[in-house]
């Protein structure tokens, strides 16, 4: 027994995201990060590698040296998979050279620029058979987990219908040049399509159809940009219709001023009803028609095997974003593990997003930017290939 | 000076509005009840009239016998005004034969079964020059007097978005023989064109035009009937787009179990934004970028004049439902009073939903049922033909 | 049938709680001011009444003019009782008076200057078999009478703990000269004993006594006074063991800046615990220790009989402070009427703070005071000789 | 540059606290476990360090054997300091033991079992030179070091009355054999004088004392223990007033049923308040006499210094219990490495619970216990001899 080696791409000093990662893979003691190529910059690499201790020899000067050079580690002590944190347009030439390295891979979202690379991507997966994650780090929440077995249970009845919104409003003041995160995520280069919906509206689609174990399957969409020398969304709304027939609204903008990461959920049964937010994310709330709201509670009663495999602490110390974020570091590592001692992965292992999610999710991007600008109301998801994702198994235990 | 003399038609035993609007014209000790035609069954109405301790001579056994023989008594006994509390398709025929009696009009809402008919009833009001007044009760709520205020100022800076969103459950289940307020809301020929949308969406509409001191102008909708039977809707989204360029969604339904009453506002600006909730109306949050919530409270700090003059207790007191539709009352007393003494009346006084605003929420009705049945996006509202209410004179103070 | 009279002393121009008094007792339709003496000033009465449309002739110079004009007016005119809201050092002669001239008694709280006093008011109520009344107000609510349910089946098991706490913080600052109410409140001539504990300490004890159906036995009190020049409390704690053993603690202050009318009681079970917060009246906590807490909700679900004979309008529609003060006035209206038509008067007429309680009140007032100048830390309240209230009736329902 | 070497001492197999502490430490990737004795059982401490990835040449078989081992080890592979996770009994003997052998320490709390033993505890810090930290969690949150900040600098104005609550369940139904961690706490032997007031009343007085930078002085206390065969307290109350003069009340209880770990703080001041609640750690709430509450949120706005240092996400991304704890680590972290580079350690370095709060904790548990077998009502605190800790010096930059 050891512990799983993680390379990194991306993240170095004054990144903000990469810190994340690299809390959540340590958080439990499973993960070690033993190299990165952490900057396009070789001095900036080696000075933070360096400041998180590693071996000066393993702070690559960019990501194809890094690949070459760890498979070349004898088994012992090479990295296991490498963690994909740079600005979106660089996940897929990244993602594939591990894959085709030999090298799992976790990867932020969304999982490359356009659906047409994902569909690449997807592809250099199962050529290679390597694991891939995307950190959809909303589903980590335990709640979230348990929001998906009540749905799966019956708990609701029949759903029908599907509000979710996330609001921020980081993006309303016009973005300051040293603003280094609204530059990349606004500019098309550097984030595809879409700004608003590439960067959160896509969670909030994710964590429906996580909840849900469905897919979106038709939308009406309406994306606008709220400065005029934008050139992406930086809101919208969504009305969408599901695979199994449920309505809902996805409403999603960076611009709503004093919004600081407002993802709420709420979906509507014809027996009960459940709503979670994120920025209390230990309590998750049943409602009834004729009886009074529980507040479910992380480590009150008895929560679903999936929720409790992903609790920490006893009820009434919070757990929070870097402990969703960890369990999908934790989880991804199992099914590392899993395959070492040649074993299958359990579900709570295998509970991680993964390259059916990241289709979805590049299908969702891709629709709702099309559909926004056409004068009709209703538009079609482009269907996606694989369906043999957890969400479509409906894994809850 | 004396109190102001209210009949009301409809009302009678078992009715829910009824009820409310006596305790609501009763709380200021402004008004007093002194008449009524409480049912259709003569009978009833006269049961009901004396539970209410009338004069049993002034219990008619319909509406027309009540404004022809109040308007044959004497000034000092005759009543100076009618509360409408019937099912909706009765509101305009009781409404013009009021107003053509001399009798000022307080009515429930919608104003009519549809915008046609809702112009002849305004061109009513203008021929007879009597005081029309309609109960979109939570205008009613001092703080969302206070959030009119603070958009007017300029506290939020420029409008840019706006989310309200009316959530029930009651219609979740089909609905029972014996539920009266199901029957005739569901029933196109007492109801109108619409169900969810002309019950509450109607004033999620008319909240966002009062707060924002704005109209409606464009619009996609979506509106759908969750059980098979149903010949109207029982929920629906609406994006819209507003005279002054706001961008906006609606949420409306019926069928959100475990949902009471949840009338929710946000209104978004380049400066700051805030929130309603009419289930805990005596707080309003003012949220901006770079500094701490505020949770404006009633009776705390410096209030607007509008604000204040529509409050009854110290902070910490709650103030409910009942207030905010007494204060639409008590204002519209004023008004009469105003008239009685040939004085014009006070900002407060007017601040009671009127005639444009009825137009202004007829149009909205038509204009989603219609949309909702188009392919097409975007719809743009009948022109109100009447401009001087007092939303668009934005009496703030 | 026909409205119960009310007659008024106290609460003239500028006085807050008599307006209060007034709107509760006409909210429902039952009650009908008819005559007043508002002020010890004869003109400011008359002032006062006019602005309420009162007949000049029932508008009286002061209480003693009133008692002996209504009572020698027709049985079918005369007034049937009076509402007490003077400052406290009236309170007694005023109801003493009323009593004694053959008028049943709603008096503001606490009922008089001393226990004293109280026993020897008890004796007149006693002696004359009218009915006297006290507006704990907050005894009022839909929801108290639903936790006092569901303390008094059993539903949270053997009570084994009570934390009540009234936070205000109005008399943080020093008192302006023009502050009446803090004026009076600060003066023992006309406060008594106590301020804090006299004004909201003894609603706190008097929620607890409700809920619990129960009454305060020993206590441990500190009693502390923030300004060098105050001669009475204006905030304390008070420990306390009741009757059936409940171990307990109360908090109350007038010196909490920031706080509103923060009254909050929660009551722990061995089974289940509950809470409910006055700034919030329309919801109450359930909670257990291995399931979901439930949120009771006024309108939801099954209620007690009691708590749904106090409610007025459907779930979500939120009801507050004058909503339970009316209750109070409505029930006692029940209580003179069952007496005018000499039938017994039903558990929800008779649920209105009585006498005993008023004893109560005097008792705990007396007992904190003097405990609080004590080294010693245990302290026994003062029996109450009648012990016949709906207290320890357990009126439940 | 390296990471900072820890050894554990308890928290072996299915333990709670040493698994939080091991991910406390983990998570800013400056700290790395080499060594430990997680059991009184070798085999088990074995055991526990493998599943942890640990050497086993350094899973010892006990605390002794570890301090001796680790001490002869060369400089660059011995532990720099050693985290004591054992029952309350052993801290003590583990403690002295690693400090004479030349090792920091950072313990679990309570320090030791009675005022005595730490006054020992405290003499061997001072003689050996050695670094000492105490987990009390709750002041490692981002929000607890605003309110430092906020009342040292004087925004509540002078601090009058606090109110601090720490209210738990999980003690209320009898205590099966199987739950060690409720055995070992109400076991006299092995949990020292009181079970409540030891294991969270200390909590909440050392989260007053760092929050007004201030120290309890004066005590009224009363402990009960709520079933019949408890040797200990498992709830209890106390007035107190501190050493500039604030007046406060202190609730401490495990058998409050439905409460998780209900920890709450407020602080009057006669300018604004404060309030924060554990369970809801993200949010600060500031309020005034007259103008609308703030609701301070972790990363909006500008915060302290200290609150800065120790916070990790954005806003709106919460963090929780593990962040706090970890907070603690990685300054104390910081501590030893400023011992290394022979510089001295920075005010947020220093900002960890050190010996003179053990001190002042014990003191407060064994001053409540003899108060409360007192009749009389004022106690005095013992002087801690030592006065020299960061408390008293006010660190808030």
């Amino acid at each position: 027994m050891r512990k799983i080696r993680m390379g990194m791409v991306g993240g170095g000093e004054g990144a903000f995201i990469g810190a994340i990662h690299r809390m959540a893979a340590a958080l439990d003691g499973q993960i070690e990060l033993v190299c990165g190529a952490f900057s396009a910059d070789p001095q900036r690499s080696l000075r933070s590698g360096r400041a998180l201790f590693l071996d000066p020899q393993r702070c690559y000067p960019d990501y194809q040296t890094l690949f070459t050079a760890e498979a070349q580690l004898p088994l012992g002590q090479r990295m296991d998979f490498v963690a994909i944190v740079t600005p979106n347009h660089l996940h897929l030439p990244v993602a594939c050279m591990a894959l085709e390295s030999g090298f799992d891979v976790m990867s932020d979202k969304p999982a490359t620029l356009s659906l047409e690379e994902c569909r690449y991507l997807a592809a250099t997966v199962e050529k290679t058979g390597r694991l891939y994650g995307l950190t959809h780090t909303y589903t980590g929440y335990p709640l979230v987990k348990e929001a998906r077995a009540l749905v799966a249970v019956g708990r609701l009845g029949a759903v029908q219908k599907v509000v979710v919104e996330y609001s921020q409003g980081w993006l309303a003041a016009p973005a300051s040049v040293e603003n280094k995160q609204a530059a990349w995520r606004l500019d098309p280069a550097r984030a595809g399509l879409s700004c608003c919906m590439g960067d959160i509206g896509v969670h909030a689609a994710n964590l429906v159809e996580y909840v849900c174990t469905d897919r979106l399957q038709t939308i009406c969409a309406h994306l606008t940009a709220s400065l005029p020398d934008r050139l992406l969304d930086d809101e919208g709304t969504v009305l969408f219709n599901t695979a199994k027939g449920t309505n809902g609204v996805l409403i999603a903008s960076q611009v709503c001023v004093g919004e600081e990461n407002e993802l709420r959920l709420r979906v509507y049964g014809d027996k009960a009803s459940l709503e979670w937010r994120q920025q209390e994310p230990n309590s998750l709330w049943l409602k009834f028609a004729d009886a009074p709201a529980q507040r479910v509670r992380a480590g009150v009663g008895e929560l679903s095997a999936l929720a409790q495999a992903n609790l920490r602490t006893p009820s009434g110390h919070p757990e929070g974003y870097i402990e969703a974020f960890a369990n999908h570091y934790r989880n991804f590592a199992g099914q590392i593990r899993a395959n070492l001692s040649h074993r299958n992965a359990s579900d709570s292992e295998r509970d991680v997003p993964d390259i059916t999610d990241a289709l979805s999710g590049m299908a969702f991007i891709e629709a709702v930017v099309q559909a926004s600008k056409s004068p009709q109301k209703w538009h079609r998801l482009a269907a996606s290939k694989n369906t043999q994702s957890h969400i479509e198994q409906g894994v809850v235990s």
